[in-house]
């Protein structure tokens, strides 16, 4: 299949904030000579999207199309692309540039680079049928991956991967507050990784998911006598969730040098007495998504331990019957949006 | 000189909360199999002491004998004592005991242990002319570092030592917060290391001596325009203070990987949007003193640097006298107390 480098690309977009997506179509930038284009097979929806669409952080710029779990081929690549051949399967996640120039990029932390572009934010994202950028930020599908469980890697997989690979060791233990899209792929990943995951969630309908997903214990994030039981009890814990919580019970649920790390800001400041920092030499820590390094790194270990997301997949034209009904937390565990 | 281990040791006491010192004496514990007496000679005074002897923390006991920044010499010794000889001169810090069989102990993190035993709380402390403790909490101080100077390294200096031991590299760039008995000697241990210093401290005609321990920059930390120009500028910040400051603005003066460690607790609890932890993949950590491989470590790397604390040296009959001058921060920086 050859694409024309003019077509014009077929996607759906907000035209203002809150609104349902319409089918839109704009031509893309030319391609750069590191870009590609990607014929869009597969996108996962993260809730980060709802939030472009809402312009809950005032970054969103209109016709906003979202869309940052991208999986499909190459169709196209400039001349300087050479890691990746026409047809090709890969993938494209939250970021999808930096100043490669950088320390933080030269390390192989792109995420921390000050110049990082996210995919769907000031640009057009991956409800389409096709999308342009920067081919450096695609990656190679491995072969063992079904594009569907694959997409939610490249954001979801990524964010709560970094804090592993940072963090755990396999003999760590691991506990992960929220069991939705990131809070599933956290747990699968840890128990992979060897640790002892103990899953913490409000709906206790979730205690025979998390273990299916490979926790070994739960824990009720509304029993607070529960928590207290879990003193001391954690090397590291994952937040996955935006809402108040008493913080001050899982700073206490961590071991001596353990670290609680948030991988979504939460939705007010958070409020800990220093003394329980300075009590067991515990941290407070925030990852964003991951570097290329550990996408790479990532996807390796998730194929060897055959890890996807699990994802309720759907016809890109229902796209907002999907968002109707993330907004209502109805998924188990991540919508997947599919072209025909 | 023989001391009996009968004799009555001699001490400075406070009968109750706030109350000046008075001499005090007591009859020790029978000497345990582990256990050294020291003649000391030297003792300095932290801030912590006054917080002991105002029950700051609920956990004074009275009579209350502080003092916990101890050298001397090894007096007698108990019958498994093997690695220190009668006549050695010796320091002790605030920890003189553990479990030494929880994994902490087992690896050298005995300042982790939940069994920790603090000289001054509830026993004993060191304003006296002897104190027996457990002598596998009394470290040999090298030879090159005179006992006046090396007296603030066993709580002041390991304190400060730990979180830069844990965090810093050569290459680091090291901000202190508080230019105090534990800042200055942060900025001694941060130089000697090889990392760029930058002192913040509220007292503008701090800069001068600030620089003259090793400071490479100044910022004061009541000019807010000046705090916000040291945006993303360190990759540790160690803060000495337990006032209540703009974190917000320490927090955005880390580096990405950035650590903000706190060594002593706050008054008032911490209060942060998770987003700056995010943005950089930025910490919040706590540090309390430090095991004893980090505190022969800091002994080795001090004497190597001839690092000792900048003090004022003071009978001991005189504790009053330096408590008073101590409660008004009038010290520059550490009051040691001698005997005779």
């Amino acid at each position: 299949m050859t694409i024309h480098e003019t077509a014009r690309i077929e996607a759906y977009a907000a035209q203002e904030p809150g609104a349902s997506l319409a089918p839109f179509d704009y031509e893309p930038d030319a391609l750069g000579p590191n870009d590609v284009d990607i014929q869009i097979t597969h996108c996962g929806i993260c809730h980060s999207d709802l939030h472009l669409i809402d312009n809950d952080w005032q970054t969103s710029t209109y016709p906003l199309i979202p869309g940052h779990e991208i999986v499909g081929t190459v169709a196209q690549k400039g001349a300087l692309v050479s890691h990746l051949e026409i047809g090709a399967r890969v993938g494209v996640g939250w970021q999808c540039g930096s100043c490669f120039s950088c320390e933080w990029c030269d390390r192989g932390d792109e995420n921390l680079c000050a110049q990082t572009v996210a995919t769907c934010v000031g640009r057009p994202g991956g409800f389409a049928d096709r999308i342009r950028v920067d081919g450096r930020f695609a990656f190679e599908v491995p072969e063992d991956l079904a594009s569907e469980v694959a997409a939610p890697l490249f954001c979801g997989g990524i964010t709560v991967y970094s804090p592993l690979s940072q963090h755990a060791r396999p003999q760590s233990r691991v506990g992960v507050i929220g069991i939705g899209g990131l809070g599933h792929l956290a747990i699968r990943l840890a128990k992979a990784m060897g640790c002892e995951v103990t899953a913490f969630s409000s709906t206790a309908a979730k205690e025979e998911e998390a273990r299916a997903q490979g926790a070994h214990h739960f824990v009720s994030s509304t029993d607070d006598r529960a928590l207290k039981g879990q003193s001391e009890s954690q090397d590291l814990i994952i937040s996955t969730v935006n809402t108040p919580m008493d913080w001050r019970r899982y700073v206490n649920a961590l071991r001596p040098d353990g670290v609680l790390s948030f991988v979504g800001a939460l939705s007010e400041p958070l409020t800990i007495p220093t003394g329980l920092l300075l009590a067991r030499r515990r941290s407070l820590s925030g990852s964003p998504i991951g570097g290329r390094v550990a996408m790479r790194q990532m996807l390796d270990f998730a194929a060897r331990h055959g890890i996807g997301a699990e994802v309720e997949v759907l016809p890109m034209s229902a796209v907002n019957q999907a968002l109707d009904r993330l907004r209502r937390n109805d998924v188990r565990y991540r919508f997947v949006l599919a072209r025909g």
